[in-house]
């Protein structure tokens, strides 16, 4: 990590720090770990910037984040957006009441949450934000979320897509943008 | 969710806006929702306004955050300050190598783990941030796998602290600030 070092695109950052890691979590399937890409001040830096740039391009008025690595990604640009963050959690995470969202993942059944009160999310413009692109799985659960408390998806953005698992096609109408891999 | 409300502070925004829901996880327990705080766009603004500068004033130069909750808020405070942050997952997310720390919370026995390749931490000032300090004993788990990767955790920034289970006791010498209950 040479704190001299910059990037100029986000791409650049990811294939100088991404770990990429052979058999996790299952045989055949190369991991591609983003903590030290994150744990880089500016490696961070120009992910957020490219990912908010997307998001205010697809026209967000708030972001929504997947539990647990979209979070990490999701609040910076956020914040640097100035609105708000819907975390999108795994089941059991949240009190009751709750809206629930089943979906399957290339490694599991599963099922998202988010409050079913507090929380106006009525014609709201979300842009949905995750680390990887994989099955889709994740991302449809949470436009279908999100659309139940009477809001829209306008938009994904990841980090990374593997882009032999077809999630692209799984995603509908809305925008996606990918920042590398 | 008033878009013109405003906040003077971020204990302001968490009297407005927690969702406290009683007997979650478990009976006897008043579970503090931050999820509508972090998707008011003013709150999250409020939030980590504060959280950065207590970050800055430990003399922060990474950020570390809990998995998951701790995500969310610690992203935009390392990107509002222009430093990385150091995603401090549960056990069995991350490939292999990593460092790997055990501990109890209130609720069970699990572990924290960070890649044991591909970030340097030796002298990295790092501060950890998370949502609520209740025993302490991510915070603690945190601060010895950060100290064994030979940096150091140079204070500890929380929105909520549940002030009964003694967790401040058990942090040891670095500074704490809490933003509010």
């Amino acid at each position: 990590m040479d704190p001299t070092s910059s990037y100029s695109s986000a791409a650049e950052a990811l294939e100088a720090l991404t770990r990429r890691v052979a058999d996790f979590p299952e045989e055949g399937v190369l991991f591609e770990d983003l903590t030290p890409v994150l744990a880089d001040a500016e490696a961070l830096a120009v992910v957020i910037r490219e990912l908010s740039a997307a998001a205010r391009d697809f026209g967000a008025d708030m972001i929504g984040g997947l539990d647990a690595r979209g979070f990490l990604i999701g609040s910076a640009v956020a914040y640097d957006l100035g609105i708000g963050i819907l975390a999108v959690r795994k089941k059991g995470k949240l009190p009751p009441p709750v809206l629930s969202e089943e979906y399957s993942t290339e490694y599991s059944e599963a099922a998202l949450e988010i409050p079913a009160e507090g929380i106006d999310l009525r014609g709201k413009r979300v842009v949905l934000i995750d680390d990887v692109l994989a099955t889709g799985g994740t991302l449809v659960a949470a436009t279908n979320l999100i659309e139940r408390a009477g809001g829209s998806v306008v938009g994904y953005a990841v980090v990374l897509e593997v882009k032999a698992l077809g999630g692209r096609e799984r995603l509908g109408g809305a925008p996606l943008a990918v920042l590398g891999g």
